[in-house]
């Protein structure tokens, strides 16, 4: 937990003006007292000045001028073996080209006069600062008590994903417009069909923006002029896929039930059967506001006798739950690349049947940027409506390849593995899920606090020790708090999360069942 | 231009069952052909067979077990000096990490018999194949011939952003309900009002979505019930304006001018005066549909004076063109990251001044993920409504320190500098652009096609070069194209690609200006 992200700075002899090094020194004292060690790499053309050899714990001599490999002998002289933990600091453009060709993990342009700002800023550093920046700049980034850093992520995406995803977000800059594009989207979508298990007549749309974006273009996009959305609502999703109805003007047959009750299939029927101005049924497959899954093949089989669409709302399933859809009576389906996907947040999609296209055909436009016709209409053409979210696309795509290389099945079996080995621990402190063992999700557990255990403190003890749990929303917003597992979580560190709840819950007084006194 | 992404493979000894080396041999012949150097890299406790041996170009013997340091004492052998154009084969997950910690530039696991698929995912390569696969992948990803690929993008954007920029954007994973966010997205609105040249009264809604996603927000939450927008129409962008408007119901004034001419402010203050149902004004700042600059300033006091606020889309300015806001009667600007801001696409924002701010508070909802009242509302209370795009967000704010390390009229003066020495190399060759010096931007060139030189001939042949040139758009679609300078893009580069151009069209049979002949 409290490991610096940069265990070791390096930089070159003759780098620095001797104004440089002495401006250095208070700085280097304080990077050095958070644990971190520095390195001076002498090429082997130059001396050392001896102000140089005194900021360095370890001294690198005979190296080639500016070039990774005097950087690669400071990591090994260190006992270190990640680049990733190297850090470089330099003055000269060179200098920071030579930390670029050395994949280190951070790279410091120091501003040093008779070096043009323009240049330095060409060599492309992290972040280019006066000598007497650098405490403040290592404390606040790289160092043991720096804010932004790796965390066990038990809230309900974004997920941790892997280091290929993120690799592969960082793919060359490119042109929408190009075939480079299509030819990536192509293959996108051919992996989406494929994860949810329908044939190439259903179609795609990609939209950067979060999952909301994704529901409203679905839900906008499915409801004739003069009819009604029927809305099964059992949760803060449902609701909220109400509201986004009403704000187009579109009138909702609202379905209510209890939030940790799934809808009744029959309430469905009862519904359709009486209000021949339905026009399609809203439900939400997985409501992470409790963590319950909606029985949504049993209603979208009972819209089928009445030719009416379902949407389903699977932002938070499709990856993680059984949703064969082929033939299932659901035409729309939205998602989001960053939760069950594994992918990075800001980007969502629909899943369109042929009947949902046509639908949409026939459908008033109600906004631009939400219409998902012409998303359609564009990716017929080899085009997009807008600009896409590229660095999102890459992720997704290497998120799905994972999740291919994986086996679909696979990948169900591991959440469901995660969250039975979730419940029993669970169990075991008294902690049982609000939502009955039937009709729990794979991915989120919505938990009673314990008497007298507030959530912010709760958050907070489990937060420094590098654990993010979630809040309650919904009716139990303030007497309930959340315990989720997506994305790369593996039952181990799952353990170790429950050993630390157990003992933050006995330290903040809860009263815990007679065997978890014990561990 | 033909160069491959990554010039070295290397191996470990022993990593590789016999067979599965007997199944790599000719796609490893296939690498090589394709000029691909093969490296062994043999620990000090194995002995290398002789199978092995045979499939490489260069052996490091002696190296310590699977770790970084073999591999950069094979880069070095190979003569090269860029870890990021080494790639790494592995069987077993020791492997890939080592990979990963030696920051290599590709890293593919190969399935091998006896190894889970489930731990060497865990390992988490770039991509896991067979090794029959291999001669394929290195084909499409990594070799001489592949598609993705750095190129000079001369389109509107998204831009050739820095290494900073997307190496910021792997950043880690967060929730973004936790303070982290929050003190990310602070930096980030300090530097936006910074670079708008506003004090902190006005506000920021970021959204994840493109530049249109912020326009339309904009858009619908600026005309009360009733009322009316003008629209200044002289463009694709403005005309996109009205198309939102219209789409929410929302009643336009359209104020049209030729597309090539900027709109002329005494016609906004005529129609202001003949329709006191006006409720805003909407103007394009730059149009990037032809290059064109509109006089937002000149309008923005016209309205004014009858106290009706402007909505700006600067999603093509902000960054490269003086934007001064504070004060100027502009109360609303919709912008995106990734064009003259130097970030990545898929995030964009609204700037909304105090006035605006009010205006929002009596304007229905009419979309919830474009509401633009709940992301204001959300920060206020230090939260966010919908999952925001992280990466890009990561990725915003290191351009925005980027940009403010460079000075926001440094940048601005790059962006003119650039486009002077464009002006006058295109003059050089006849290519005179459509819209008039007094009104040109600083990022956008929309030209005429040579007589006799279709686009997309022109088009292929500089990409098979290296640039991305950009199609017309408007009136003049088919008979113009565009060059554009906007990102990383130095003089230097544009100088190589004028004689790209020329040579090309030359080549094309393009007749032009005598001088130009004989470069």
């Amino acid at each position: 937990m409290h490991e610096r992200a940069i265990q070791l700075w390096a930089y070159f002899a003759h780098d620095f003006s001797p104004s440089t090094v002495d401006a250095l020194k208070s700085a280097l004292d304080c990077v050095r007292a958070d644990k971190a060690k520095i390195a001076l790499v002498i090429p082997f053309d130059v001396e050392a000045t001896s102000a140089e050899s005194s900021l360095s714990d370890l001294v690198i001599s005979n190296a080639p001028p500016p070039a990774p490999f005097g950087l690669f002998a400071a990591l090994e002289r260190a006992g270190l073996d990640d680049v990733r933990e190297l850090g470089v600091l330099g003055a000269h453009p060179a200098t920071i080209m030579a930390a670029h060709r050395a994949g280190v993990g951070a790279i410091v342009g120091i501003e040093q006069p008779g070096i043009e700002r323009a240049d330095l800023l060409q060599s492309q550093p992290d972040v280019i600062i006066s000598p007497g920046q650098f405490a403040t700049l290592d404390s606040l980034r790289y160092g043991r008590h720096r804010l932004l850093r790796e965390q066990v992520l038990l809230n309900p995406g974004p997920a941790i994903v892997s280091d290929r995803v993120h690799r592969a977000m960082a793919g060359p800059d490119l042109c929408h417009r190009e075939r480079e594009y299509y030819s990536l989207v192509n293959g996108v979508r051919e992996k989406l069909l494929k994860t949810a298990g329908v044939d190439d007549q259903w179609e795609v749309a990609l939209l950067a923006g979060s999952g909301t974006a994704a529901l409203e273009a679905m839900t906008i996009g499915s409801v004739r002029v003069g009819r009604k959305l029927l809305v099964c609502r059992n949760g803060v999703y449902g609701l909220r896929i109400e509201t986004i109805a009403r704000s187009h003007g579109i009138d909702v047959y609202p379905l209510e039930a209890p939030e940790t009750e799934p809808i009744d299939p029959e309430t469905v029927r009862t519904a359709l059967a009486s209000d021949s101005t339905i026009d399609a049924v809203a439900v939400v497959h997985h409501e992470t506001t409790t963590g319950l899954l909606n029985p949504v093949h049993e209603i979208a089989i009972i819209a089928q006798e009445f030719e009416t669409p379902v949407m389903c709302d699977a932002i938070s399933s499709l990856g993680a739950e059984r949703l064969a859809l082929q033939g299932s009576g659901i035409d729309l389906v939205a998602c989001s690349a960053n939760k069950c996907l594994h992918g990075l947040p800001g980007l969502a999609f629909v899943l369109l049947s042929p009947f949902a296209q046509q639908r949409l055909r026939t459908v008033p436009r109600r906004s631009l940027y939400l219409d998902l016709l012409a998303y359609l209409e564009a990716h017929a053409k080899s085009s997009v409506p807008f600009t896409p979210a590229i660095p999102a696309v890459y992720g997704l795509d290497a998120a799905l390849d994972e999740l291919l290389e994986e086996g679909l099945v696979n990948r169900q079996a591991t959440y469901a593995r995660r969250m039975a080995f979730l419940d029993q621990e669970l169990r075991q402190i008294g902690l049982v899920p609000r939502v009955a063992p039937a009709h729990r999700s794979h991915s989120v557990r919505s938990l009673p606090l314990p008497p007298g255990i507030p959530y912010d403190p709760l958050h907070d003890a489990l937060k420094g020790r590098g654990y993010v749990i979630y809040a309650g929303l919904g009716d139990a917003a303030t007497t309930s708090f959340r315990i989720c597992a997506l994305g790369n979580i593996s039952i181990d560190v799952l353990a170790g999360f429950m050993t630390c709840l157990r003992q933050t819950l006995l330290q903040m007084g809860a009263t815990l069942p007679d065997e978890a006194s014990f561990p």
